[in-house]
């Protein structure tokens, strides 16, 4: 399956109303509890998502559309949203996502973007010349990847509650 | 964490509406693109949770409660829903597991468990002796393995389209 708008759009659209069916008013240790250290908890996702709003698939986006003599990307903070969502309730994280994201597509609808667009490249710091196409695509699989993620996470919380059916249930030992 | 209903039960009632807040809507590609031969696309995991809620754990847990001489679980078969789900659209599936899901958490509720009942056992098939804590750990993690499992399911379908940043992505080797 290659990346259109109108078949990649959707699924960025769906991602914060599905967090928030998941998550939203669920008792605390599913919203706390992680893989062990340094791993993201399901708070931790949703920070982390946010912060790729802000600062990662629209200003790299733009980075490319622009076509000027600097299409490098900055590197993207994969814990800067510890800080950021320091105080934070996971309910307003939510929100800001949901908002944020709301906002990026409706800039993304407006591009009307079609293939000589999508073909423009920028410069990743560490992956090299990439297109927008792929960028786009990335934004997606990068959402479905945290939703498994957090998903994944949760599931581990019960990991020695299932007992022998653990045997039978692979989420728990990724 | 161990499972108690209350930790438990608001997982459960989530997942019919995360289920339909992902999936409701999406272009068909998303719904019935799979990991390769005998395996599940998005549309198979709605169909296998939608047996589940017929032959699977309501069913266990009162053989459970019961204690009767014969406490010994029916298989559960993996692929019925393929058969069941013939010719239903995605929409259907979502009503019927949400309406499934309902009354079983209604019937789940209305038992009131505590530590005697949770701590009864019946006999799987093949894992032998198992408590009715057990068994409803067991549904959470299986709901949540199957989001994430559809999350991974979709993820994949993007798998080419990322280029280079497939790298970055466990989720779309797994």
């Amino acid at each position: 399956m290659d990346f259109t708008p109108a078949d990649g759009i959707p699924v960025l659209e769906r991602t914060p109303a599905t967090l928030r069916a998941l998550l939203a008013g669920l008792p605390g240790p599913w919203v706390t509890g992680n893989e062990g250290p340094e791993t993201f908890s399901a708070f931790d996702n949703v920070g982390h998502l946010v912060h790729g709003e802000r600062t990662d698939w629209i200003p790299r986006a733009k980075l490319i559309l622009a076509q000027g003599t600097n299409r490098r990307f900055e590197p993207f903070d994969r814990f800067a949203h510890v800080r950021e969502s320091a105080g934070k309730s996971l309910i307003e994280l939510l929100d800001e996502f949901a908002r944020l994201r709301g906002d990026n597509i409706a800039l993304l609808r407006s591009w009307t973007l079609g293939e000589r667009e999508l073909a423009l490249q920028g410069e990743h710091p560490t992956l090299g010349p990439v297109t927008l196409r792929q960028l786009l695509a990335t934004w997606v699989a990068h959402d479905l990847g945290h939703l498994a993620q957090i998903s994944r996470v949760m599931a581990k919380q019960y990991r020695d509650a299932v007992g022998p059916w653990r045997a039978f249930l692979p989420v728990l030992d990724r």
